[in-house]
């Protein structure tokens, strides 16, 4: 079993102290399926409401200091001032996230549609999320391009994608040199016969021609049944177009469940990867965001629960042998390496971090001190009146 | 290629001309993805306008006289009225549709709830859907459990299945003998870790529970990916087990597409197991329904070119030479078999389906007809004011 | 933390004490892919030899103590013989499974083969190893139909399913009553357009036929992407049928990974509803077999492996805290059942079962101590000359 | 309906007579799945016998004037002699396929392997291969990189990916100007946790690196459940990186079914960007190569079957009203563009291709000329003696 001399222990805490998980500011809202949404007690009212949930996370874990945003669902007139509000309370507002699926033009499409007075709408509105991210200090602009086709023929494949890329080719043109786009795919859904972005190709593709700032963002959900993540990841590295990830979990489709809750193994050779590739640390300017839908449970419990997910799979792919790995896999040893793998896996890491956050002064169990709090209680006391947030809203 | 002799073409438009495709109300109305429900013009706003649109269809097709209802999306004062209404528009009120998932009690189920007083409230709705298929003269009770979970642990899977048992006795016991009980399974949504109902083997075991009176309803979009339908359409059939289809296509969830809009083949091959088993016929009580979901596409022309679908596939079916096919089969001859079936798909029925309708008094092209019509323009003008039918309206 | 008192220990123990989980003799032959088969050193080159491999992993683990047998591939004249050598190396011949896929003639299938000659030779089979488990005193057939069909129309799926179930009547007649048949499904392959039994269902509704000494067996393997397997375990436990398992993993297809490998949290699961329904015991008469094929890795390692994948799994499935999750199950607390599960899977259940072992006198690290025993160097240098075994040898 | 024009006619008929099918010579012999290979009569055993089948599919249908090969099992002593065969029987030996599976040295990968040595020996197989094309004259080298792993730790996926990129770059260079490197890519087997090349990005970004003479190859079987296999099509097409097809169809894994059999559809749709994308002429330097196995039926009628499924799917493909579709597009008239598509789908164009078959001097019924034609049972009784060729053979 995996034990750590005190040399290994201060560098697996020290690597663990930098990671960074950004939390998304409409997993704080209502969300479901197109069947129904069930909504909840205490649910923000406000972008700066959700931000005094991602900022009680971030005080709770200590390793989400920052909050995606989504416009217009998080449309302030004074993002400086919603920036601020952020710092105050201990975090600061990371990607902002255009929506291009829910005005009425966008039917057939935002930047692909074949109307090019909808794709001038969807691409200011590209720009627009650029000179919020300005305001905010936002250097990443994460761009899911939902667009799609239902039925074989209902458009041009090709045409489409001439279209993508004289959008996008805009939007980056504008981009300071500080600011990065994430170009997201996804395999189906909104759209059940072709998606304009269905593979981590396409994406990579787009980005080579937009140039160094465009990086591919990997979404664990949005792939085909039976992909390998782990081998998209890496290849991604090795190509320096890894930009960074919407984690979540599924099963089946686009679930958006919490991240590791599907399937923790995959989470963790995904992280392997990501160890292994030295890419945990900020310089390797890897974004680690939560994208996800708490449909049924708490959505603040919930995303702490996510955010321990990311941060023990994190643990374990740190106290991965990397030597004695290296040695079985040059020697062909297939069961030996496997077996390092799967001992740094198999190893419980929960005491571990309950240590790393003791020695930051954090509570041991997040989950717990959350419970006691009573944080939960206040907003659902609260916040009563007004319009809860949630998808659309 | 297929000729048909006088003897045959007589045959086959008999066969045709019997056969019945059931519409769904909810069709007509507005739907769409999680992501966003894109409005038409000309919605219906009442159930009423809903059986207009679905009188039209069939006065279109001459295929589909009856149109499923949902509850309480379709609920009325006085169905006996809704039943006259229908009958007067040439059409009848076909299967009932209990909605077990849009009840905020839902969240965590309806018939598997934990909490019995909300599987008591879901019980009670199927008894009322009985109730009101027997004011409609209706004899389908159509079932589809939405129920299941998102996360491994959060219910026992044993237990949800002895309260789903004892939620369907009780309905079953209260049916009608001249009703039959279809009950519906699907692979996943709106759930994501497990489905109460995943696949037709739990469907058939709680059916054989119930009795002669219950069967299983095979949603053509409620599968797991690469699932041979046919064989399942084919096993039902010989278990006396296949109650009747929702029928749509997919190609990866359940997307809910125009049936035949994904896969022409496989949707002839479910045909040809139906005919091949001389279950087309009425006395075989299989219902064949649509049950899709327009979001792009204008409503009733998707509804006509769906129907036109499936009796285009029925017609390819019933011209499968039997004889040349039971012959290359009995004799293990591979290519020979697939070729009689493959020269049946290949031919193009559309003439002969024209001249049928012809015969009837029909435009030989329905899509054409309606666009002549004038329909949709009058509903476009009309339908204002009120608020337009959709999920959840 | 999950942590044992005194009490649950000791009840923790007597389970894993309980638990028998069988060898495949074929598993320590060589296989391959279609693509090519990589002969390993020290195979096994008669029947003989794969007991004593078999045995070697009981001694080491102490929880294998069968092995099942492939007929015609462990064919010997005495099979009584064969028996009193198993049961003098310490284990017992287990399941008796004919092979229904290496003759010419079954091009076309076996039991469903269109021709009754070939179905005749098919069921000849069946009976011979019926004759056999009685010789060997195994109380298991286990029965895997490869039958299927490449071409829509190649033949009928009804007349199919007729054939076979007539040829599972005679040979379920003629078996003793302390037997068991247990027939597998199987998704796909060798066949790909239809399987004759693709799924839990088929088997369900032919065992159901058949009668009660016939039950369902589940290969973890033989399932279609995405398929909810415990949720199929749990099912078919409620109805009484659940015969046995053939563990294995996937990523894809079958591809007869070690078990756990792929996804050890789905094992965790599986094994979870069998302890759930207290299934773990032998009166439970669930069968909890391996059948893997080790293409790159050496056989009996890997064989270890495997076996202690499953008591792992089965160890983090006793450690569930069953009142806790039953209460917050009850509650419709998503988050407080999930966590009770994660709470035993996130456990290292290695110490405790290396305790386990030292209590049995056993090696705790059953892998290490095979490296150290030198058995592998001992038949490398022995089993030179003749041929050896593999898939079709 | 769709009815030609004479100018339409004559256009549609020369885009098919310029149309170029190859076949692969292993497509000839013996093949099956890893449970079984079923031995068929009158199987070439020599390269050169192929060579005659591949001669009498071109001579009956008029598309298939080349043949693929693969070495070693096509290995002679004398290509320039293997070419002229060729030439004398009217057909030319195309692309040339290396094999880098059936070494035992394998086992862990071939231009992948952690051992130098074996990378070496499997780069200098590429390298004689190229050889072998300048000898035959051939113009693509087929490159399908089975390596992968089975276990998650198993080795480096970087590292793997560095030592592809060495091997491909040295064969990349050595060849002449006048050949191009076709990189395949596979979504798994025969390894089942990660695959080198496993998705179109992976040989996208390979190629990339390479140079403008290495293209990306698409094997139609190849992929995740559900992927649109048409818009990676158009999507290499606009890059300028669409190298050739291997077409077979499937409906679970690499079924290797015949071409258009499991989904005619899907076929058409891939056949229809070709079109759109004015990629059928011989300038396109698109390689349309067959890839399959005949398990169950006979290898020639199936491969006439499987040239015959190719061009009818392009003839309707061809039959599409590109200007009609624009207009519709363009509108966002969903229904109507769709069924611009569709009614090319729907029509028959067995007829037309009976004529053009008629126009050439064939028979309009290949696969009726070839069995009247006495070929099959000549073969039967000549090919005796000697072993048949399969895979591995």
């Amino acid at each position: 079993m995996t034990q750590l001399d005190p040399a290994r222990r201060t560098q697996v805490f020290q690597a663990l102290r930098a990671q960074h998980i950004e939390t998304p500011s409409w997993a704080y809202g209502n969300s479901g399926t197109r069947f129904k949404v069930f909504a909840q007690a205490g649910i923000p009212r406000t972008p700066y409401e959700k931000i005094d949930d991602a900022a009680t996370v971030h005080q709770l874990t200590g390793v989400a200091p920052s909050v995606a945003i989504h416009i217009p669902w998080d449309q302030v007139d004074d993002y400086a001032a919603l920036a601020r509000y952020a710092t105050d309370r201990g975090i600061r507002i990371g990607a902002i996230n255009p929506n291009l699926f829910q005005e009425d033009d966008y039917r057939l499409g935002s930047l692909c549609h074949p109307d090019p007075s909808v794709r001038r709408k969807a691409t200011d509105h590209l720009l627009e999320c650029i000179e919020i991210g300005q305001l905010t200090g936002s250097d990443v602009l994460s761009v899911w391009v939902p667009d799609g086709t239902n039925y074989a023929g209902q458009d041009s494949i090709t045409g489409r994608q001439d279209r993508l890329h004289d959008a996008l080719r805009e939007a980056y043109d504008r981009m300071p040199a500080s600011m990065r786009l994430l170009l997201e795919y996804k395999f189906f859904e909104p759209h059940f016969y072709s998606m304009d972005v269905p593979d981590w190709g396409t994406s990579f593709a787009h980005c080579l021609r937009l140039g160094e700032q465009a990086q591919v963002l990997v979404d664990t959900g949005h792939h085909a049944p039976g992909t390998n993540i782990e081998f998209i990841v890496a290849t991604l590295l090795r190509e320096g177009k890894l930009g960074g990830f919407h984690f979540n979990s599924r099963n089946y489709a686009d679930d958006d469940l919490m991240v590791g809750a599907a399937d923790p193994f995959q989470l963790f050779r995904i992280l392997n990867e990501i160890v292994a590739a030295d890419a945990l640390a900020a310089e390797a300017n890897v974004a680690f965001m939560l994208d996800q839908c708490h449909n049924l449970e708490p959505k603040i419990p919930a995303m702490i629960r996510s955010v321990l997910n990311v941060q023990e799979a994190t643990a374990k792919a740190l106290l991965v042998d990397r030597d004695a790995l290296r040695t079985a896999q040059r020697d062909g040893d297939v069961l030996g390496a496997h077996a390092v793998l799967m001992d740094a896996f198999n190893t419980d890491v929960r005491p571990l971090l309950a240590e790393l956050r003791a020695d930051a002064g954090l509570d041991p169990d997040p989950i717990a001190a959350y419970h006691r709090s009573g944080y939960q209680q206040r907003i659902e006391a609260e916040r009563v009146g007004g319009s809860a947030m949630g998808w659309g809203a």
